[in-house]
Formats: structure tokens, sequence, C-alpha cells
């Protein structure tokens, strides 16, 4: 069994950790860690968590963490990330970072989008956690940097049709629609349910803080730079994100055929992702609780672009679902261990 | 006191239609028609509208009907608007039809996305009903096709700068997100709520019905033929269309300020709609059971295009409060009367 | 016009009391205040009521407020309330307070279940602003205590039966459930979206304030101490207050006609409240955002209970729709002025 | 491996029971039956089953049916299963009914608020499928009645309350509410969206069919008839049933601590049943998609009664999970095979 710790436990991605964790074979959480909770049963913060009665949340040590685990899921805001993370990996310990630190390879542009780094030297020795596209990079890092919600909806139904030149790389549109989980486990007007429920809103158009994010890779893919426009939205569903791509073919006559025939290619490795038939569409719905990304595809002639559609759970494929897949390649076990769950539908 | 009937009233643009008129101080709703409900109380069918206690749904006789009222709301479904439009004009109606019978001017176009047109005759002389175009000729006009939702919610925002020639007519990508009432009252699995609840989905990627509507109204704007990407999708709320616009810049250094003052000159005389100051967005919890259109706009200059943003009611300005709206220039009454109404909120 | 200030408008209540003065022709407002919102335009604030355009909040003066209006809304929490409303008394002005600072006759009772009381003076002059049982009074009064959205719910149905002496005052069960807009417009993560979505609770079982406000109307009505079981649940809907009550029959024989018939004679000259038909149940989606009440009956032979259904908005009714009909009664005004709206569905 | 046959597939318990099933480790489904989708794959009906890749639905042939499996899981309606499990069960199949059909153990009873019955000689041999009541009996049993969704939420914390006579079995109130999924998966203007959502309504006040169950499992408890109060309500949520329940202290001086030991002395062996600490309330949320059902309650002194709250999801502890949980009984595998998934929350 590997000994796992959790730091930072208290939001919505330390609870979804737990909750797939206690069914993952190989995995015993040690210990997880929340200033906030800091004495108290996670069972009495988190009653949906009957199965680890007896575990309580401990205060962050960065002493007494090393020696509790040989990975560590750092589950803290950026900027507390890059704090936390060096002293783990010091001590011998490989982590996979659910936070934005580790995730841009150029230092300027995250200080140009987030603040000062406190840790560059790790930049070039973070993985991009994208299992799909890093694998085999991922299972021999020591530090894996998760990626963010938005940018793996939009990279898993991209990066095949950008590598293999079926679509263009300019004028790429990208507009996402999230679950409100997306915006955290907290206490703000902005989130409140009365202010949520029955509404519908853009935010941050055009300044949104995982637009370099999805543009590294994509430039990755494409081998030349890629600029989008990003657009995220908020819908009254708790969990869930689905992303609409516009994007020009490279070649006028391609097809819905042979776009999805690319996709079909790139997946079918991936035991997490799901290239729909032609005709079919994905809905959230589908993918709730679950690890999986469905992707739709469809050309419109008329234009001469093709629409991409992809759907993923935010707090699993987004985020602790592609932590623990990150963990299973490090640790050399089954990609989808303890992971083996399907969508909750309805 | 104008007598008015609604032909087909038994979905919720009916109903809508009812709970608008019930406050409007020159309005007396004679008749409402219902093959399904004929015979029974309009309360009982629905129980919020106790104000009208004693009217009763009848059946649709043309004969009888064009005695009834001088203005006639047919909101029957398309295909069938055809049927009984021209005989109300003919007895000396004035129609607002809420189908989409008279809202394409060329004939072939209608064709080619419905089937065959039985009345093309009155084609001509149909007037585009939304009254920030087309105001004047709405007042004169003997037969209105009141737009469909989406439609609204798009050229609100675009014909301004389209008109202007602020943004480029090609490439326009238009991403909306409506309510679940835009799909009518009836029963059927796509819409039950655990089909929608907790779901988001596109649906009739790049062939829904309401493309050829923007693309001629979009077209008139330009001075030229418009083609668009339209995607529309499904969003967990009654009521609602959220539009984000992606359109190219016709001079580079254009910014938002510039924008937004475009759309402010055009819409500053229409009683409905609101040009949001610049940073901020509109939430369709903003015009929520009113009939205003909220628009906000920023400029992306990494990408040199605008994203424009706009929400309506897809009952009210999309449906049943622009059809008032209509009546009320058509009878040469306050375009606001018995509009007067703001958003419900939560 | 009467001029009309709202002391205390940032929460959900002064949102809603400006949404349905706005349509009221005989109240201006003349002010709000918002420590909170100092300066900032209404609009700013709340999107949805651009008819304010250019009305901004203030700071409460209470020396400033008395000479701006004549009525006054304070919608203060309980205990800020005891401490504004005697100025405004003494300066003139008539008040309808939302908060419970009045509501309770006996002082004893106040301080058991909220604090000790520092206006006590004026508990005597206080009348209970429901306007279906005390109309009278409340039109003669200085201070009106609107009462509670739980109250509200559960005395229309009851009072008149209690009051006849068809149910008995022993062994009543109160089940009531709200939607989130109860909990008021604040941060908390206890009502955040995630928190509240597809979520079902009860809370403050056996201990919600609202208790003793219930007991002292309904043992007005018995004629006699009547002590009940409360318990008030959270729904995920934004507005709705159904209240589900057990009550024994006081004659084993009673019919469901029978109840029905009580409760038709108390309301038909109520312009607010709909006694349903025989087999016809209530539904929150049919009074949100109107002032209605809509209650249903019908008796079990089995075990000799009625189970009586109430449903209204908690807002509105059960807030500030009902503190508008007061302001009528006082004013000498239509009892409906302002409130002609229908609920609005879906 | 255990062969297991679904008859009666297309439905929400169909869907549930092969999401659940997909991670048993003892079991293989080899059938599943649906004259609906007859030759159409479980993927394309189910999108969020992809671990069922290659299953299609197929015809209910009672022949063929059979030779497919040892143990059948029966999830057609009331009135079907009774023409379908004699033949199962007669070919040496072990079945697992999901309607009504077997549950109650009056002939007269049935068919009083049922219709006639048509294999009543199976009434004695059914064992009611609660497994913390009936567990050893479950165990040997060939037919299993799986119970009604409400049943179960009413009587985990009931029966042992009754049995210890705790409580007084007279004039018990059960004040349920259930998400939208236990009204099935069909086409209804009752359950489409727009009418449940932001909706709340009670439904068959006095006379819903699972009165008879619920009362005949309480008499068994108390030792005496039972007749109570039962009155279901939709909550706009897709999963979940809260059930509040009024109960006559026994002895009047009893309290809440007393009440949760004898809840916990019971429940202790009962793997998906926790009793909550004093102070803790139950809440839909935290048992969503999983088998749990938790329990709080409250004495209140002052009326002399115990309120008591349950929360299970329908679905699963309702319906599918409590039906696997019979099944690894009568397999003698562990009782929590397949079923140690934690709620789903948010």
């Amino acid at each position: 069994m590997l000994k796992v710790a959790i730091v930072g436990g208290s939001g919505y991605t330390g609870l979804e950790l737990l909750r797939l964790l206690a069914r993952h074979p190989e995995v015993r959480v040690t210990a997880i860690t929340s200033r906030r909770y800091e004495g108290r049963e996670v069972t009495e913060v988190f009653p949906s968590l009957q199965p680890y009665r007896g575990l309580a949340f401990t205060a962050p040590e960065p002493a007494a963490l090393a020696g509790q685990a040989e990975f560590f899921f750092t589950a803290v805001p950026h900027q507390a990330a890059m704090k936390v993370v060096p002293g783990l990996l010091a001590a011998g310990g490989r982590v996979v970072d659910l936070s934005a630190d580790f995730r841009l390879r150029d230092r300027q542009t995250y200080e140009a989008w987030y603040q000062a780094h406190e840790a560059p030297e790790l930049l070039d020795e973070a993985v991009y956690g994208l299992p799909e596209v890093y694998g085999p990079r991922i299972a021999a890092a020591r530090l894996v940097a998760n990626p963010g919600c938005y940018p793996t909806s939009a990279l898993l139904p991209l990066v095949p049709l950008l590598r293999e030149g079926l679509v263009a790389p300019e004028g790429l549109v990208i507009d996402s629609k999230s679950g409100a989980s997306g915006a955290g486990r907290g206490a703000s007007l902005a989130t409140a349910f009365c202010e949520v429920n029955e509404a519908f809103r853009a935010y941050k158009v055009g300044e949104h803080r995982h637009t370099p994010e999805i543009e590294q890779e994509l430039s990755a893919a494409a081998g030349r730079p890629v600029v989008v426009n990003f657009t995220p939205h908020l819908v009254p569903v708790s969990r869930g994100i689905f992303t609409t791509i516009y994007a020009d073919l490279a070649r006028p006559g391609t097809g819905t055929a042979e776009i999805l025939a690319c996709l079909e290619a790139f997946h079918r490795p991936h035991p997490f992702v799901t290239v729909l038939p032609e005709g079919t569409l994905p809905n959230v719905l589908h993918v709730r609780g679950g690890n999986a990304c469905h992707i739709g595809a469809r050309v419109d002639p008329r234009t001469g672009r093709v629409i991409l559609l992809s759907v993923i759970d935010n707090l699993v494929k987004g985020a602790a679902g592609q932590a623990i897949q990150n963990l299973n390649l490090m640790a050399g076990l089954d990609p989808a261990s303890g992971l083996d769950i399907t969508g909750l539908c309805p």
C-alpha cells in the first residue's frame, strides 16, 4: 500500500480526493491537513465520507509531513503551493500539485498572469500532468503539475487535431461553461445559491488565468505560438465543464468523419477518453462523478469550421481524478486503479 | 380597450402572454384557444393566473375568431401558423405571429430549412418584429413576424456594430445558451427534469433553424451576405438566453469603449435595451420575467476580437413580451405599456 | 404620491421592495439606506432594477431620515430594528418593520427566544401585520410588525379553522419547506450554491424563532394556549415556502368539503388568498414573484386528521409584498395597489 | 462470478443497477431486457455506462431468460412483475423484484391499493427485502421483494423505536420529500424540467401506495396495527429522499440521547446505516449516489414528541443498491460487495 498525504484538504478537491481514494486498492491516506479544521474529524466536516471515521485533519507541519507519506497531493492555492512543494521534494517525497504554480514552463508568463515565482528552479523539472499527452514523462517525474480543469477540457480534443494539422492554429475560439464547484468551497456572495441558481453569466472575459496554460500546450501541439479567445461561463450545476471549440479547418473539404477518426486514433489507448460517434453530442451529466472525458465533433461546411465539444467533471478529470491518474502512473500502477467509476446519471 | 385574442394558448408562450396582458391597461383578452384544453378554465390549467378566473379555453374556430378581436397573437407551431394567419388578415384582423412562418423574406430559404410554404404571398408584406430595428414599419404593419428568441439575443448587439462597420461580417461565432422553456411546454424524455437538471449540452450544432433568420438580419445590417456559426446549448434554468458572440474587429485598434459607445448610441432610444458599463457583464438572472435585454462587450486586443454578451428572457423579450411590444407599436400605444416589469431576482 | 423610505435596503427584502414599488402608482421611494453600499447606485448593486437609475444608497442617518418620508420600511435585522424604529415614530413617521422585534406581544417570550428588548414600550402598540386577520387595526397603526414568512404560511390556513373550532388546537404539526432566499443575501458556506443545490435538509428543529410567533397567533385564534411542532427545511429553490400542516379534526366526521368551505368563507374577501378546489394541491411555482397565498386541504378519514397545504413566495407575501399590503392599508389605498402581479411560472 | 440478468432495464433503476454492478467483483451481467430498446447498445441509451460497451438490450423472452442467469433483478412495473416472476422461479432462478407486487403479505390489502393479484401463492414465500430487519430470511429466500423508497426511509428510524417501545404507535406523521427520479424515466408534463424546477408540491396526499407497506412493517415492529399519515412531496433534485417523522414519546421524559442510543444499538451492525450524533442533522446531499442511510433525531420536550429525520438516495438504498445488498445476502457474499461507494458531494 502506498502511503499518501493530502496537503490542504478542506476544499472540494480534498473532499473529492478522499472520496476517490476510499476505493483505491493500493493507497492508504495517512494524513490530511487543514489549518481551518485542525483536530476535527473528517466525517464531521464532510458527512458523506463515513468510511474515514477516525481520521482527523492535522495542521500542515512541513517537518512532520515528510515522514508521513511517500506521495503528496498538494491542494493549496497557487502561491501557497510554491512554498510547500520544495520541502516535500527535498525530503524525498513525490508530489502531484493541484495548483497552478508549476504548470507554466515559462517563468515570465507565470509572473505576468500570477505573481513572482519563489521556486522557479522547479519549473523545468515539473511535468504537465495530462496523462494522454505526457504519460511516460509523468511516470518518471518527482513533481507533476496537475492541469487546470478548463485546459483539460480544451486540450483533449484540440491537441490531436493540431498535431495532425487538421485544424488551423489561428483564430481558435474556446467557449467554456463550468459548474459552480469550480469556484471552490468558500463563502462568497457571488457563489451563493440565490446568485447562481437560475443564473448564467460569463466572467473574466479575456483575462482568465487558464488562458496561458491552454496556449502553452496548444503551441506545443501546433509547433508554433497559438493565441486563443477563451471565455469561461458559470452554469447552475454543481459539477461539470462543457467546452465548445470553434476551429478553422486546415483543409476546406475535411469532413466530420475525418476529424473523429483522428481523435479516435489518438485517444484509443486512453482509458478515460471516449470519442462519441458521429451524430452524438456530449453532456456533462454523462460524466458526473467519474474520470471520463467525452468528445464530440461536427464540421460545418458552410463556414469551413469544425465545432468540437468536450465534457469532463471539473472535480474529477479536471482535478482529483486526474491527480490520482497521475499518481498511478508515477507509482507504476494500473492507470485506472481506484478510478473505475461511471458517471452518476441522473 | 383593445380586444385581443390568443390563438394557440396552451403552451408557455400563451401562459406568458396572459401573465403580461393581465396588467396591460389598454388590452382586454377576449379569447384564448386550445384544442387540447377546450372548455377548461385557464386557472385550472395555469393556477398562477388567478386574475383570469372565468376565462376558458375555446376551440380555434377561424370563422368565430375573426369577430372576437382586432388583434391576434398566433402562438401555434410553424406550418400551423401559415394556415390560420391568412384568414385572420382577410377578416380585417392584425396579427403578431410568434411562429417562424413569416420571419424569412426569402421563400427558398424558408423551404430549405423548414418545408413548403402555403402562404408565400404574405412573405413580402410581413414585417420582422424586432422593434429596435423595424419600429416604424411595425407600426404600420398588418402582419408582424415576431423574431425567434436566439435571433433577438444575437441581433441586438450585432446589428449596430455591423451597420457602423466596427466589426467584420466574416467569421462570426454565435454561441448561445438557453433555458429549458425554449423547448416548449410538452412531455418528452429530452426535457424531463432528471435529464436537464445538472446537465449541460449542445444541440442541433450547425443545423438550428434560427440560423437563416440570424443571417438574414445580419446580412441586411452589413449590406452583404453574412454566414455564421451558431451553436445553441441547453442550460438547466427555466428561463433565459445568454449569447456569447466572437467578432473580428474591422479595424485592429478599436477599444471596448468605442464598441460600447456605438451600442449605446444605437440603443439609447430603446426602452428595453441596457448597454452595461465597461467592466460589467450581463446575467440572465437580471432579466428574468422582464422584457429587458442587457448587453456587455469587451475587446480582446491579443486576438483582435470583440466578445459581445447579451441576455434576455426567452419567454419575454424572446417571445411574449416582444409580441406585446409589437402590439403596442401597431396600436399606437406607449411601447412599454403593460411591460413595466423588472426582472425577478433572485 | 406617498414618500416612502427603505431603511436597510441591501438585502433581498430591500431588492424586493424596490422591485414591487417600481410599479406602485401611489408611492415614490425617496431614500434607501445601506451602510455597506453607501454612495453606490442601486442599479450597480442590483442590475435588475434599471428603472431606479439615478437612485443611490445613503448611510442611515436617523435625523435625516425622518424628513425624507412619511412611511418607512425598516428591513434591518432584529435587535437593530428596535434601535431605529422609536426615532422614526417620534419624528412623526409611520413604520412597517420587517424584523421580528415587534411581532411578539409578550416581552418575556421575546426575551426568551431573542435577547433583551430595548423598546418594550412599543410592544403593546405594534400591530401584527397579517392583513387577513388584523386589517382594521393595521389601517390605524403607527407601527406594524410585518409577520415572519413561515408564520404567514401557517396562519392563513390555520386561523380560520381554529376560530371555527373545526380542528383541535392540540398536537399540531407544522412541517415547512423554504427556498434559500429565506436565509438572506449574504456570504456563508451553508448557503453556497454547491451546499444547497441537490441538497435537502431540516434545520433548527424544535428551536426556530418563528415558533413563538406562530403559537401567539394560533393561541389568539383558538382562545387558549397552543403549542406546536414546527420544523423548517431548506429546499433548493430561490423562492417559496410550502407548509404542510397535520391537525386533528375536532369532530371525527368532518370532511374535506367542510374544511374548504370554512377556509373559503374566511378568505373570500381577501384579494391575495386563493382556496383551491377539492383535489387540487398548491405548488410554490404558482405563486413565485406574486403576493398570492394558495391553500389546499384534504381530510384523511383513516387517521381523523386534516392535512393543510399552503404556499407563498417568502420574499413577497412572506416579506416585501405583505409589507406593501400593510402600507396600502395604513395609507388608505386599495390593498392591492402595486401588487397586481401574477406568479412567474415557469 | 454470479450470472445476473436485469429484466426491464430501460428505466433509472436499470441504469442504476448497471452503474453499481459495473464495479461488483463477484457479478457478471449476462442480459438486460427492454422491449423499447431491443437491439440497441446500452451505451447508446445510457452514455454514462461506457464500461458496458458491447452489451445490448434484448427482448424479454421468458424461456431464454431462465438459462441466462442464476439471479434476476425484475425492474418492471407492478402488475407486470407478477407475470414474469413465477416463470423465473419455476426455472430455478432466484429473484429480487423491485416492483410492489410481492411486498404486501396480505392479498386483500394489495388488492385494495393496487389491483387483482395473479400470483398470490407467492405472497407467503416472498421476503420483504429490508436487510436491516430481515437479513437471515433474505439470505435463504428464492424471492425477495425489494422495499419501496419511501418505506425504506421511514422504517429504518422507526422500527427500532417501536420495537423497544420508546415511541407510541399511534398518531405517527411521516412527511417525506423525494427527488424527481422517484417518478421514473419517462416523458410527462408533470415531470418536465420547467414544471419541477423552482417548484415544490405534495402529491397523492393520504392515498400514496407506499402507505400500506409502511403500515405493514410498522405494525410488525409494534406488535399491533399501526395507521399513519404519510405525505409525499416532490423536491427539485434528481435524487434523494428526506423523511421527517413526528412520533409521540411513549414515556414523557425520554431524551434525545436515549432515542439515539436505541437507534445506534440497533444499527451498529448495519454497514450502510449511520446514526448521526446529537446536534447533527442529515442532508440528502451526503448520501447521493451511495447506499447509505443517515438518521438524526431530536426530542422536543415542549410537545413530548421526537422528530426523526432520515435520508437515502431513492435510486440506491431506495432501489438498486438495496437490491444488490439483497443479492449479496442471497448469494452469501459480503453484504457491502460492490456497494463501497461514498456519496457524491457536491
